[in-house]
């Protein structure tokens, strides 16, 4: 059947032989001393990229939105986010065990809450209730589908957390995709947030790696609570190098990427037995509903795999597909074939 | 302008004259020993009542949910509630703080979730999704306006719990005046759930007290929470002699307060700026919408309390009026007068 | 064999007639609200006499010492406690469970940690170290034998903690036993410690109630976590009636129950096969060593009740005493013969 | 001056320049979906050597400990731990936060707790007390000096532990020098616990990583853990390369660290001003006591390292040496050379 293409997620890319060169000769201290060169100099550049204080280098995307949640609320605090986003969804309770906070989610409109509904979430002060202490969101969006953030939504969210004395919070793990599908740049997004988490290992391809900007004081608090989960590496320059690599060299070719969602959008919205909401996809990701009643997800994305297509259920009849820089426009082309053989399959049983 | 009317809440109400005799005059022990004679006595009435296994005397409605999803739910794990439930939004965060568990809200319709929902909302095993470790359901539903939870809704629920092997709580605060309302017994709606808490500081009038019921082991891993907030009490015998009264002599006649409730919602419902949906009013809640734009429910509460009745806000426009055994029907009829009043002089305004 | 004598610790206390009489006519209102009226003199009369801003009703000695500590420790913090404290040993691993901070345990010397040790103990602002939030110390000292805190040692520890910048909170449990046994009064042990927790429910005989006094930001906070844990009443003012009958009117007799006391271990250390440290009887405990190697204080005690006294396991050979006004100076000697025939039952086997 | 000479830590070491080829052209995966094939191996070759049934690759050792004692003990359980262990000294309180238990530390001797103290503070069965859920040992240990553990100690305690039911957990981060010193093998080390976790990035050069060893059961429990603290990694294959390298080809030549520690150890010895307790001298580490009155450790750490020696402050007047493979005999002779000149210098102050 030829070489299995792997749409399941962008977390699956491979490092290029530019990134295992320079993790090969990066140059390292242990970091825990704060002695990592290779570490700093990726730190001084994110927080640089972002027009923010300072950068904290951390394992993943889910270390970082953990750390930053922990650096801002307070036990017993209450957490506003998407009813959907990774936070809540993904992040198996982490708010609750590490932070100590309750998670408030907000059901979004394709991923961004109506600041409005955000406003009248924030808690009164009552002895019954919880002090809200955070307002998270994200950008892109996984569970909707990719989407960008509209920036006037973000500016309205920051209006309602400003007036409230409520920090903002972004897990940007996909933050580039935004920035390239939408043209406004890493310094604008960050603006409006106090603190921002984004990820190297996705679509700009470094095989390990994530970062959390924000002020010097909020920094320094998420750097003793990364020590405390165990995130305080040795000779992290390893990972870093890479890292820097991925930031300066890989963000344009996500417009690629982009282009392949479109295409393999377009295509699947042409098919009998699959439906697509094709204004969602807006940047690397393509969410298909299976519209035949009896054909779930699981059981599709199996008989898929079987036919040389990798993809991920996200719901009972929904599968998602992510393009990244591992599969080409040709690829991409093949598996809308075998997608399409795979459907033909299901509809004839 | 004569007597003030207490409308607030049902835990406003004094203890009786019988209550205050038989709390002079309980014999009492150490209960952190299990020595207090009168405890025991109300914890085996209670058990007997709901049919279950044991039960457990606590301070408050609070302390009684909190044991009882620690008892249940692992740190880490997921426990699901009603949006509006008293769990999720009047207790302090105490889910992710106590249990170290992430309550996942479900919107429901007057109060009671869909049960389709319930189990969509179950986590399927995955690595980056907390295990569902509880189900839990309040009725009647204060912030739904004391509706009580269909039966046929429970039932289901309850299938949907037993199928995923998750237990099943109740919060019960108020089961009082769902049994009066429905004429389902005790027994009834607790053979449906594996604990219920209620509390007889409500409707029932009794000045302190809970109590949590469930199995001999969940009772057992109750009790340690219990300890460790600090409600192990000593001669606590004083408090259960008369929550034993309240139990055996208190709850029919709800009745009456049921009867209030809907004579002021119905009057309520028909003056010009307010707004009632008289199908909520199954207990002994009316919550009131203030359909003038221009007038807040902290306001109008506050005029109100001038002319002599008091409420609580429940919204930027929500009030709510609470009917209990210290507010006669003639004061209701009086209330009504000073509402009336009330949202006159706003009118004018 | 007569009456059973139950020297298991002063909890057991029966209320009097007096406190009785005053729960049943006592003016009570909803304390959630702050209207129950009987609670604001209680914490208004224990700050007056403690002489600290604010003062907060809780139902027991473990509740009043987990919300200081919770008000005071953020998450993550390390708080100071004595090796054999009552925070430390038998609260069920609160401090980690609530405030989910570490507890660093002094081992002391009669109850009492050697302030240099504390200072010791402080940590360094490190990484790899958590802060030091709180420092606790308890008096009298429960498994010290009831010993009371040395002022100097008091002061001395005071003064580490304002110099570290770290609060000091004292478990005054049984401060009124060391009011008593030093002549010292409650302002001037409370003038060196930020928050004080003591009970009513001890040697003061009330049913239920103990009280944290400190500032009035420190209360506000400790409020909070009260209502988190389920300690918020209703009609608390029945169980703040006796409570402030036994603050104004049994203070002073604890002087007997500590003649009793002193009694109790001069004859026991005249006993064979008994030893007592006299030197830390100095209150109403009395801590008796079994020293035949062959019998266990499970088994001492349990052949004791046989013969109508009742002690507490504190040790593998280990049985504690405690002297209170339920058990009179007769009874004391009563309590004596039979203990005597007992380990005599022991010595002949 | 000549080179800086870096005796801070084992963990300052750089990687060789074999595991950096490695590093650069290991095959790898999404190890969050478990398909990193380098990570696989590393896991089985873990579990091989140390005759467990399952492993999981961690990125540090306080990672490792903490998902460990969080896969074994219960929120509100109490953990045995050794008074100066790493895991209470140095992970940032991270038992009581993130698995919400108490951490129950016992003074050992040379880093060794006595048996028979962890048999008497295994909790009774007692509503005031936590249980007991798991009891940690450090092998070697490090602020005893990297003494190793007497394997008769180990094995008392394992049977200590056994008979109460409570799992015993190692922290192994040097359990490799613990190997080179005794000559006992690690899977004889291993057989006596239920889990160990081990370093790679200490002694052996690693850049980054630890690993944890147990049953399928704990190890599956563990990596839930593992991924709430965000240490779920993707690409992880390029920090596993070189740790497979590390555990097959550095392990031997440890000896040559012990017998440099042995030569400084015996010429600080010989030094007028400093003390060390030459018997806790076993593996890597030195402990050198500063014996004159004025001279404080972080003064003489800062005037050390001006003549070009990097040492740790331990106490108020310890100073840590520690050698490591990037530190030659030749070295270590320069390096006692410049501490006789500061010690020299201090002196004469």
């Amino acid at each position: 059947m030829g070489k299995r293409i792997d749409l399941r997620s962008d977390t699956v890319t491979q490092p290029t032989e530019q990134m295992r060169r320079l993790m090969a000769k990066a140059e390292v201290g242990d970091d825990v001393y704060g002695e990592d060169p290779t570490v700093r100099r990726l730190e001084e550049l994110a927080a640089d990229i972002f027009g923010k204080e300072a950068a904290l280098f951390v394992t993943s995307g889910t270390q970082g939105n953990q750390v930053a949640i922990a650096a801002w609320a307070e036990r017993g605090d209450e957490v506003i986010v998407e009813a959907e986003s990774h936070v809540f969804y993904y992040e198996v309770a982490g708010i609750s065990v590490i932070a100590g906070a309750q998670a408030r989610p907000i059901a979004g409109r394709m991923g961004a809450m109506d600041p409005e509904e955000v406003r009248r979430a924030i808690r009164p002060r009552d002895i019954h209730q919880p002090r809200t202490g955070l307002i998270c969101v994200e950008n892109t969006h996984n569970r909707a589908g990719g989407t960008v953030l509209p920036i006037e939504i973000l500016q309205a969210t920051a209006s309602v957390a400003r007036e409230a004395g409520v920090p903002l919070h972004m897990d940007g793990a996909r933050i580039w995709n935004a920035v390239v599908a939408s043209g406004i740049d890493e310094r604008t997004w960050a603006s409006h947030v106090d603190s921002l988490q984004f990820c190297l290992s996705k679509g700009l391809g470094a095989p390990v790696g994530s970062v959390v900007v924000g002020s010097w004081s909020m920094i320094d608090r998420a750097r003793v609570w990364r020590k405390r989960l165990g995130g305080g590496l040795r000779q992290a320059g390893v990972l870093a190098a890479p890292c820097i690599w991925a930031l300066t060299n890989m963000v344009e070719r996500l417009a690629e990427d982009h282009a392949n969602a479109k295409l393999l959008a377009e295509r699947l919205a042409n098919m009998q037995g699959i439906a697509v909401k094709l204004d969602t996809v807006q940047t690397n990701i393509v969410l298909a509903e299976l519209t035949d009643a009896h054909t779930t997800a699981d059981a599709f994305i199996a008989e898929l795999a079987k036919n040389g297509v990798l993809a991920t259920a996200f719901g009972p009849r929904t599968v998602r597909f992510v393009t990244h820089k591992d599969v080409s426009q040709a690829e991409v082309e093949t598996a809308v074939d075998r997608i399409h053989e795979t459907i033909k399959e299901f509809g004839a049983a």
